[in-house]
């Protein structure tokens, strides 16, 4: 196979990245823009990485259209360390807070912040299986809490909250690592966004953290200081040094992003490659979407088809036709198509006629 | 410029990596070995990157000699995680750690470690600006303290322990981010290693953790989840994503340093290479090293003019013949070349010549 052939990877994450922006970091690999060396090999105090990282975040910023009262920090350790840096910072008052559980990543948070501090589950979806975005109105928060979390898109259960939980004055935290970038988000409406690169961004290995800088500063003392939110924003996230090649990839995708027509455009695309796909599970005989029509995911779109041992000769005959890691996440089984960002249409055009082809041959 | 018009890159970290190892990965960006996609896009639970992370893992243990009993782990956070997990993980017992300062990180790790226990400060050089290490006997060592903790190489001042301090049953913790991979160190003396791996291991975004599997289990149960050995321990450092490709790049470091005879032939290349550079500097009547003689790094080498002007007169037109990043640290100024494993010989001899020519002319 050579390094044209390429297969169509849906991934929950790490996940499919543009080509485009591959093949032009394999291009300068070893010499970025002319300097003799590689981004892996810059300092990260150096001109050029700080024009990087600094293009980074201006590019973001416009895409996303941050307002300027937010700070962006590239910061290591994934989703997981989130889990835990949202509490030890943000637990500032009453150290009471409000979670929202809708899956996996949203009890591991809950029981992370436990750690810190009072957690409220206000609402869950668990006894469903999470296969629905649970309703929560602005007087079911706890009145003090000093913020409320919610993981805006689901990876594993494949649902996404169909509005924005409106909190009133307690800030709203939310993990967007599966949906950031995909589609229209006001930013203006959380406290704190985080989102782990590896599905929209970038490789494996940096995450976003936007925050409103009225929240930064809080942390107790003895708060290790990588986790204090206040030592990444007063450096700019070079505090240490940085995760540098994967910021420069996440800078890419921006610029990728941007060439494209920003989010509007993305989402555009987003919402036609799932729309085709549920639209045809739903009109189909053999597989079914378990997630409630309203809380469905534009990035990840589970199905099955109700017996074991068809899900695994689908996902197996399905790998054979190009198209790889179909399978759902270990804890629940079934499929799962991943259609981030970087998948193309063709992707699930592909995957549809395999699905067709698999629905005609096992009747 | 080329890609393959590079220079040499002096720089203290992110530094140069093995020009083989990077064109290797270049060629294989969008598709790792016929798989149909770049590491970058792989799922961390896929079956080849289980590969590619086991033999990344089986080549260090028996490129370092890795005994048994030590578990090797790759985190993310860089040394300045460390400097907290260190604490948080191995203040145990008496809740007492003493450490040796010999430099800006030193002190830093120290720093951190008095947000957890008692610090004792057994021996530092501060008072000579660091210019030495400091002889430690084992009955210097507070008889309770839960572990010793060194920074095997200064990478700011130009300093490397010439001995391992003998803490008797204390457990020995040591920083060997600048140091790691350049000579050969008895694993077995330490009770805990941590390396970052932008110096002699890879891309930025990994730090490397050998750990003796007695010290894991102690941290406390609030500890956040990611700062627990524990945890990467028991899910060979999958417990989250992992930095991906910093990993898989880390992996292609070990494969070429085993190719070239591994550190005994590593070492002998790193001595020679630091032994032209210091002999000339003791010769020259224009630079000199501030360093003890036993106590000389053979990765960062430190030599001032005594002017502060010559001085960045010599980083200018260094730069200008295509010797990048040899200012000292923006703490101590003066000049320093970094001459890691990926920096070869032709490049310290190319930076004598030019020292030689500087010398000449400003005399």
């Amino acid at each position: 196979m050579n390094k044209t052939e390429r297969v169509y990877n849906f991934s929950a994450g790490p996940s499919m990245l543009p080509l485009e922006v591959m093949e032009r970091a394999a291009e300068e690999l070893t010499n970025y823009n002319g300097c003799g060396m590689s981004v892996m090999e810059m300092s990260h105090r150096s001109k050029e990485f700080e024009e990087i990282i600094h293009t980074a975040e201006s590019n973001l910023r416009e895409i996303m259209n941050i307002p300027d009262n937010y700070k962006v920090l590239f910061i290591q350790g994934g989703g997981t360390l989130q889990f835990s840096m949202v509490p030890l910072n943000l637990l500032r008052k009453s150290k009471k807070a409000d979670y929202i559980v809708t899956g996996t990543w949203a009890k591991k948070a809950a029981a992370e912040a436990k750690k810190f501090g009072e957690v409220n589950i206000v609402a869950s979806s668990e006894k469903d299986v999470f296969t629905y975005i649970p309703e929560v109105k602005k007087e079911d928060f706890t009145p003090d809490a000093d913020y409320v979390h919610i993981t805006l898109n689901n990876t594993i259960y494949g649902t996404r909250y169909p509005y924005i939980p409106d909190t009133g004055d307690i800030p709203l935290v939310a993990d967007l690592s599966s949906c950031i970038l995909s589609d229209e988000v006001d930013v203006s409406k959380f406290g704190l966004i985080y989102a782990g690169a590896q599905k929209n961004i970038g490789p494996a290995g940096v995450v976003l953290v936007i925050i409103r800088e009225d929240l930064i500063g809080f942390a107790p003392n003895d708060t290790p200081v990588y986790l204090n939110y206040k030592t990444h924003a007063d450096n700019d996230s070079l505090y240490n040094t940085p995760p540098t090649f994967a910021i420069y990839m996440a800078g890419e995708v921006f610029k990728h992003l941007k060439k494209l027509g920003g989010i509007p455009a993305m989402e555009k695309i987003n919402r036609k490659k799932a729309a085709m796909l549920y639209d045809y599970i739903d009109s189909s005989s053999l597989y079914r979407c378990p997630v409630e029509k309203k809380s469905r995911s534009l990035m990840n779109v589970v199905f099955v088809t109700g017996k074991e041992e068809l899900d695994k000769k689908f996902i197996k005959e399905a790998k054979a036709a190009g198209l790889h890691n179909l399978g759902g996440h270990r804890s629940i089984g079934g499929m799962r198509a991943s259609i981030y960002n970087a998948m193309p249409i063709e992707g699930v055009e592909t995957l549809i006629k395999f699905m067709k082809k698999f629905e005609a041959e096992n009747k």
